[in-house]
């Protein structure tokens, strides 16, 4: 029998800045006003912090954050390549450094000045190591600067292979800014669209329209991860990582994963969604809600897909109707992901998993007991199910 | 009972390239030639690597390399910060991952034209990500641009409050040139040095004389880690990781920790040292070699006290009369360190640490059982215990 960290670690705090355009600050205050709340939330003096684990493209060091929240002595320290692929790669970080006593209390965060600093979406070459010298000199080169216009191509693919048009992008746009309309911390609160709003949005890099595409946020989100022995202990029904993964085939690529057989972006998703179900014990239909990584809108669809939601080239009949909606089979984005509430590299979704599982979602589903979170795709990436 | 995770993973296969200062080929080339040589060594078909380990400051994208070696699919890959203090740390994740199952084959892996690109000797500034902005705005500004000139600082003190002089740091430089003159590996084989030469050397940053420094070096290393019980069987005394281990007080910076109480080299190895004693059940008397990260000479010395084989201030005392030569209490970098074989960011002394435990060093101590490794001080760092 395997040593398995399903259920080892629990997510005991979150902490999360507001979610701007214009923060006003530096992303170092950011990400210790974020990791200060969440050490606040979790009751965890932050002198007992021993781990820290962020992003490559976070720019605040891991021991000056640690330094800034007032910690004393650090054991455990890592980064994730790739972008929002990696969003849920620090938790796994986190679980494996407690599952083996490497480290005790290990905080995981993101804060970035997204949109008053560099903007990802901007022409503007992003930080060295990054991209690597293969993006840089076969894509970049020829005009492929920016997410959306990478992600495109491979969009265009799933569009000619399942159908899916326009339309069905508008179904995903349309739940994201329903849900963030209700959400009183989404940038969008209080404001739905509507399919007028959606067919009149101009195109960014064609499918996507600009209501596909996520925000560019200003904003840090913050956890705290210890043992499950120890959130037990605080209190009942912690927050359990359940499962966490990483996942690429070989043929993928920062955003530019076309030369493989299959190039839309769902075969990442299949090789995390596999691992995440085998290690939680769990099937797709286990799942209440999901968190679905939407740097664009339309990669919901083959995400759903890869997740085994539904089949290949169904999702676009699957997120109809009310379906993806709270109160429907499988809620999805019930912050308003990063469509609606805010873009911080998928850290805010996953502190909506946790407050779905705490109960204390604005958007709540009764119930939820078993919440899939995803990473970008299109790129290397990763993927959780926590649990209570 | 916690879960340990000490013994639990191997180094089961060991790749390098030659060391240069002129590669003449890509530092891709560079790394998928070393993980190849290492797959070979171990026995292991690249299909089956589902983990890739490396640094921050590696300009080789995990998924990049892996694809290039002939890889599958990938389910692991993470990042360490902090250069060469993160030497180690590659390793630790390999361990962890293969120990949670979250991996089976996992290599680590660092490729650099280091002399014939990006020289760190040089005054450029690092990349952006890997320098925080603490260390921008505070240091460099100010003229502190190599590490050369960082460290100098905190050795200063040290000489100041142990009496160490340069005689003493001879004592280090000619061991390392010394073991690294009968190895072929080394840049400096067949090249011993003399008092004189030494005292004649130009002053680089005070104290650090040119043959106090580490090279420049191009070239690669790679090392596969799998399970202990997959190496086992595949044949007799496997290579263990012991213990692996990270850390720094909430002072360290990037070469720059200047604003504890003690400013000198050794609070993070003690950090560091207390971990792995505990997590191997070894003491400091119980290793038979030390791989000691040599970014500069004088640094061996205050890690030698850190990693507890003599007292404060003693460790001038300690190196003297052939004590950490082949055939003393505790040879160290029986390869010739970075100063006499080449700059491979610590990974080429795993390398040594691997070879000292299979019996194949061209400078082996005989019967060697446990070496430790420790990673760069002066900034968070790493270390390990390997054993057979």
């Amino acid at each position: 029998m395997k040593f398995s960290a399903s259920g080892a670690a629990a997510i005991v705090g979150l902490g999360t800045t507001e979610f701007s355009k214009d923060s006003g600050r530096s992303e170092m205050r950011l990400a210790v006003e974020a990791v200060t709340a969440a050490l606040q939330d979790a009751g965890i003096d932050p002198a007992e912090v021993d781990g820290m684990c962020t992003y490559m493209l976070d720019n605040n060091s891991e021991i000056d954050v640690f330094r800034n929240i007032g910690g004393r002595t650090l054991k455990f320290f890592s980064r994730i390549s790739y972008g929002g692929g990696g969003a849920c790669a620090p938790l796994q970080q986190a679980m494996m450094a407690v599952a083996t006593g490497v480290a005790e209390v290990v905080v995981c965060y993101r804060a970035m000045n997204e949109r008053s600093g560099l903007r990802f979406g901007q022409t503007t070459p992003p930080p060295a190591p990054e991209s690597s010298v293969m993006f840089r000199h076969f894509h970049q080169m020829h005009g492929l600067m920016t997410a959306g216009a990478m992600m495109a191509l491979p969009m265009r693919r799933y569009m000619h292979e399942t159908g899916a048009t326009s339309e069905d992008f508008f179904n995903y746009s349309r739940v994201a800014r329903l849900h963030a309309s209700t959400n009183p911390q989404a940038f969008f609160y209080g404001k739905p669209i509507t399919r007028d709003e959606y067919m009149a949005s101009r195109m960014i890099a064609e499918p996507f329209r600009l209501l596909d595409c996520c925000q560019e946020s200003d904003g840090a989100v913050a956890v705290v991860v210890t043992s499950a022995e120890r959130a037990r202990a605080r209190g009942p029904r912690p927050v359990l990582i359940r499962a966490a993964a990483q996942g690429a085939p070989a043929t993928a690529m920062l955003c530019t994963s076309y030369y493989g057989a299959d190039i839309t972006p769902r075969e990442e998703c299949e090789v995390v969604a596999q691992q995440l179900y085998a290690m939680a014990d769990l099937k797709p239909a286990d799942i209440d809600v999901a968190i679905v990584y939407d740097h664009f809108g339309p990669t919901v669809l083959p995400a759903l897909e890869g997740y085994g939601f539904c089949a290949r080239g169904e999702a676009k009949d699957f997120i109809k109707n009310g379906n993806i909606e709270v109160g429907g089979t499988l809620p999805v984005n019930t912050h308003g992901g990063q469509l609606g509430e805010a873009y911080v590299h998928g850290m805010n979704g996953i502190a909506e998993a946790v407050r779905q599982l705490r109960g204390t979602a604005v958007n709540q589903v009764p119930g939820a007991e078993n919440v899939l979170v995803t990473a970008g795709n299109g790129l290397p990436t990763s993927g959780m199910i926590l649990g209570v």
